[in-house]
């Protein structure tokens, strides 16, 4: 998707009817969606599958914090690149910038915290080693 | 919100700018999700916690089948009557009738099937006793 | 819901498994689902209905900046309160402050702004006046 | 996707924590929108943009009836394929029969009937003559 040399990591989506509210527009919430599933590729691309991850080391990540900017609507059809950029990583939890393009026009951003949990417990726990090594 | 006398049961719902896709009206999916609140408000009704049940059972509703007709459409604001009206149980199975009402008007409605499983191995299993005299 | 003379104002919401996900814990962006229909009562009870403000003045909220705090977990069946605090307002938006509640503990909490456009062009237009009247 | 000579037409969809509930599988109403994004697939790859159809035509499909069953669960991370095969198609209908399946197996299957309606009014319409052609 991304030449290897070339960052942020972009991921495609399309907008479907699902994405669209009465507006004619995505529904705002659904950047959440789409960056989220630019965040599971990204970390596929980096080797780590999360369902794996969950069942060999019991940790899960979850979303903390976010922020999310709309800048241009995005309609039915649009087809769109979301990318991912790490810009903090500490114990437990990893920094990402996101956006929403469409052609190279920035229709959406944000930034979000995933903070890194044990899934029974969903207690605060390290990030495992080897994945903190994976981005380092 | 229904007399205990009346049947079917019914539960309000408010459709809301998630609810409505870029034709204007209630994607047709969400009719499914209107469906299960109500199921769960009924099931509610009659006593029945799904958090509390797999706890205590392991025991678990899970679809297995469901039809859905769209007769008119739903709009931003409008004020749904969902209701539920179980048309047959087996022991490890139950099949409901479903409608969304506008002002006594048939907008959608469908039948589902909900079997009942073991949550960890989502085999079926029999329903617990007491639900099933609950349900008679 | 809330008595007339408390702010902010609350709306009660029933976490449902269309919220949840296999962490079994409310996915994060449906907060945002939930402040939008507390956000939609919150303008009902004000006597702003959003379909008919479209159809009489061409006006639409659309949201273009919001924040999100995830600070305990929610499940199903948990039965939450969706808080809506008028921060400001100007000529063209709105900031709210919103917070998802169970039993008096704070879930998640966040600002949203919310954005006066034409319907058709999506551009930027002054909130009618009347509505800036009844949030005064 | 698929070779041209090969039916019926799949797409390959994957599965998000979006899609999943606390159930730790897939939420059932989302086969329905897994459906909808394989049609739009198979729509497109005739040459059809719902997007443009109504810009330059006024016609929209909606979806009118719909069957499901739900044979086994698909679980985060897991990799779908989502077929469509056009079973009938009548003036102003066409019914569809659609299955979600991982590395062949089949994990749930549905008819779908999808109605062509003028999207101002929503009343039903023939269907485009150049479509029905493209059909054929």
């Amino acid at each position: 998707m991304t030449s290897p040399a070339t960052r942020p990591f972009a991921h495609p989506i399309r907008v479907y009817w699902e994405d669209t509210d009465a507006g004619g527009i995505v529904y705002y919430a659904n950047y959440l969606k789409y960056f989220e599933r630019a965040r599971t590729e990204w970390l596929r691309n980096l080797g780590i599958e999360q369902q794996t991850l969950r069942e060999h080391t019991g940790a899960m990540f979850v979303v903390s914090e976010s922020t999310l900017k709309c800048h241009l609507p995005a309609r039915l059809d649009d087809r769109l690149d979301v990318t991912v950029d790490l810009r903090h990583s500490a114990r437990a939890s990893l920094v990402l910038h996101q956006q929403a393009l469409r052609r190279g026009e920035l229709l959406a951003d944000g930034e979000v915290r995933i903070a890194c949990v044990d899934a029974p417990t969903l207690r605060l726990r390290r990030i495992p080693e080897d994945i903190l090594e994976l981005l380092a």
